[in-house]
């Protein structure tokens, strides 16, 4: 399979869990409740290069992340994209979006709204994802 | 089914063609090849929304327009994102993206640019995107 996660998404994100295809891992922007899906296959860039297959499977996890998202943190809207601009290793963003967020009704992206996690907070969000995943 | 098309989405864009789920519509803003996929079904937010039937035939048009912006137009990057921030009527946009375009390599959505079609430029590009759709 020979997957390698790219230093960038590594470096600004933390793992939460492996399901069948993808990798999911915590944005440490803690502006937004916001993670990312990276299907652990070498060679992808978009989403159209996976094989029929694992498209499906992507789809139930992009879909199992959004009730996920959705459930632990109620947004008034879910953010789901598949960009890649600056890095070009096939990822899957899925962000909630408040109303009274930093860059609510704005795209995240290069929206300037930053902020890092508190180490405790940081735990406890994994641990809610980590245990959310499982169900 | 009772469908109808927010007023925002249907003066930002114009329609190229009904797929089983979704009308497939051209952005307006010609700084991007950017298209907008929209199910016509009525009350949906979030992809979750959906039944699973309505996902699966999603997915396949989602991938049908994604080969045919990026048969059409040799992007650097599909860019594919459900957002819905401003407009809360469910819709996916496939965008293509390019190292030379204005918004590179940032997401496009309030980016700043936007250009108008010209009259037959409009004319060209929604009869090669029907086209395609057909293929």
């Amino acid at each position: 399979m020979n997957f390698v996660l790219d230093p960038r998404l590594e470096s600004d994100s933390e793992f939460i869990c492996d399901l069948n295809l993808s990798q999911v891992r915590l944005n440490l922007n803690a502006a937004f409740p916001w993670i990312i899906l990276i299907p652990k296959k070498s060679e992808l860039v978009e989403l159209i290069d996976l094989e029929e297959a694992d498209q499906t499977l992507l789809w139930h996890e992009m879909m199992k992340a959004s009730h996920v998202i959705k459930t632990l943190f109620n947004p008034k809207k879910l953010n789901v994209a598949a960009l890649g601009n600056m890095v070009s290793q096939l990822h899957i963003h899925v962000i909630a979006r408040f109303a009274e967020d930093k860059a609510w009704p704005n795209p995240v992206w290069n929206s300037g709204a930053t902020r890092q996690y508190e180490p405790t907070e940081k735990e406890s969000i994994l641990a809610r994802l980590k245990l959310a995943f499982e169900e």
